[in-house]
């Protein structure tokens, strides 16, 4: 098997370079193998033969995205992003600013051909299921024509990914009913029940946690809304529970009890198993991390990049627009 | 203290008519009087003295709104709005089809003169107080002028209900930063900057379950979404956990001792506590309960609404907005 080249921004996410490296580490193997883009004084202490490709500056986790465009082309993101774009290494994996990722991404690995906007889809750990949420933040504002396309990627993402053969695809609403939602959303439904997908509706956001669809298609301020607020809820609701139960001995016996169970729940709803999200729709694979990225989310972002270099993901993804090109002018 | 009459409709909701005479008749008192709208040979058997308006139809949970206004005109839900229009009752509860309500409010109640669009406040359970959720789904879209006088009506409804002197006003969005978000709250927060309102910037949904401010505005669609968001991820929660525990010995003889807290907690994020939520912006009060409302949430949403009515809240929405009309025009 071709060994699999990471280009990893060493220097992005709330705990870079130190969980970054060790994360890179601990994916390093036969077919994998991950390259450090980074200060080279920072890093070489801890890369531990890894190799170290410097890039002196580094993007801030709140710049906004148009200054760091402007200003830090010359950034560990930059260049590793620019690896990809120029074929040096088949993925890379950031941990920082999700908006500029974004601007890195278009700058230099750049759009396929027959794509309007890149789209960000996270593997959400439902029961029964994992779905596909798309877009999870790269566009606040999208029209119709842009979400057929998220939807197209989403099902290439849960095929070669998730290794489902035909996955379902659901709009994101506020009601099953063809004339509930905004009218974003009652415009983009004509457009999936026509399309070659296996469209199976609308669906309400209180069904997200139990595999509503294998894929999820909404506009990037709502699937940014979502994740946040289902992070929250689920760590309100814990850290919540676990004030009530020390409030009493009975309680805090139970806790004790318990607290495998509620870690192996914690566990299983933990988005540091996937690792990372795809930035889908660029002429290259791009994964963006949580920034606060411990290394197990970091290994498992580089592992989930090594194999969608290998399920050719962007190949399948321009195949699968470039079809559908006629079908969804904008 | 004058007694306030309350219309409810008998017949709205998953479990009427038994529930929602129940829960009238629990919050019938020396200053609450609730009026049943209905079917009256299904209603006096039940209704143990209180008073009895007959209405023959009935609009179903799923039925389109635009077909219950040009059909149901004498449905139990049109006919106690009705009665709040032409003053025979103070405010009218209901746990039928939001939608249909919402269109039975414009119709036999009518908009405030200066009120754009009406508008859905839910009071939100969160820890560190209750926050205003408004719009929570009346409007699935809307322009920023319709936020601001959300906003404005969400400030009334804190300060009348939830007895908050000078409350702290939020836009919901995608990140706390100004250029963050969609066209709609990018265009709304210069607005609410200006506002004579204390506007505390953007919040993350993250922050919902979390007291983020006392009033949180943001469009029909997002709202909604955001509380079957919370709802769905509550249940699920709740529900997985107690199957973890349940699939060990240590872990029942746990859930047994932590039952209690479990319990305390699932009824502080209940919404059955608070019973319903306002649609403000008529001429006369309106109270939404739960579609799957118990006796419980109807006696608690009958006595929010005589609440609503002592404090006068549709008289100073209108004395607000009318102030403010120069500042929100469209």
């Amino acid at each position: 098997m071709q060994k699999v080249r990471v280009a990893v921004d060493a220097m992005g996410g709330d705990r870079a370079p130190e969980e970054i490296v060790a994360g890179a580490l601990e994916a390093a193997s036969y077919d994998v193998e991950p390259v450090l883009y980074g200060r080279r004084e920072q890093l070489e202490p801890q890369a531990q033969g890894l190799e170290v490709v410097h890039a002196s500056d580094v993007v801030g986790m709140d710049e906004k995205p148009a200054d760091a465009a402007r200003e830090k082309r010359e950034s560990s993101m930059f260049a590793a992003c620019r690896a990809v774009g120029d074929g040096s290494a088949g993925v890379v994996v950031s941990a920082g600013n999700t908006g500029a990722m974004l601007a890195a991404g278009l700058l230099e690995i750049r759009r396929l051909p027959d794509v309007h906007r890149p789209a960000i889809a996270v593997p959400l750990p439902a029961l029964g299921g994992t779905s596909v949420l798309i877009d999870a933040g790269a566009n606040a504002d999208a029209r119709p024509e842009h979400l057929l396309q998220f939807a197209y990627m989403g099902a290439v993402f849960a095929r070669e990914l998730l290794e489902i053969a035909e996955p379902t695809v659901a709009l994101l609403s506020i009601g099953e009913e063809a004339e509930k939602g905004n009218r974003l959303v009652r415009e983009t439904r004509p457009l999936l029940e026509e399309a070659e997908l296996r469209f199976v509706g609308n669906v309400e956001s209180r069904d997200l946690l139990r595999h509503a669809a294998d894929v999820v298609v909404c506009d990037g301020f709502t699937g940014n809304m979502s994740l946040k607020l289902m992070e929250g809820t689920v760590k309100t609701l814990l850290d919540t529970l676990r004030e009530e139960i020390t409030a009493t001995t009975a309680g805090k016996l139970g806790g004790l009890l318990i607290r495998r169970s509620a870690g192996r729940l914690r566990r299983r709803l933990d988005p540091d198993t996937y690792g990372g999200a795809y930035l889908l729709g660029l002429r290259g694979l791009a994964v963006i991390a949580h920034g606060s990225s411990s290394r197990t989310a970091i290994a498992n972002a580089i592992r989930l990049g090594a194999r969608g270099v290998r399920g050719e993901v962007v190949d399948r993804v321009s195949t699968r627009l470039a079809e559908r090109v006629g079908a969804a002018p904008g």
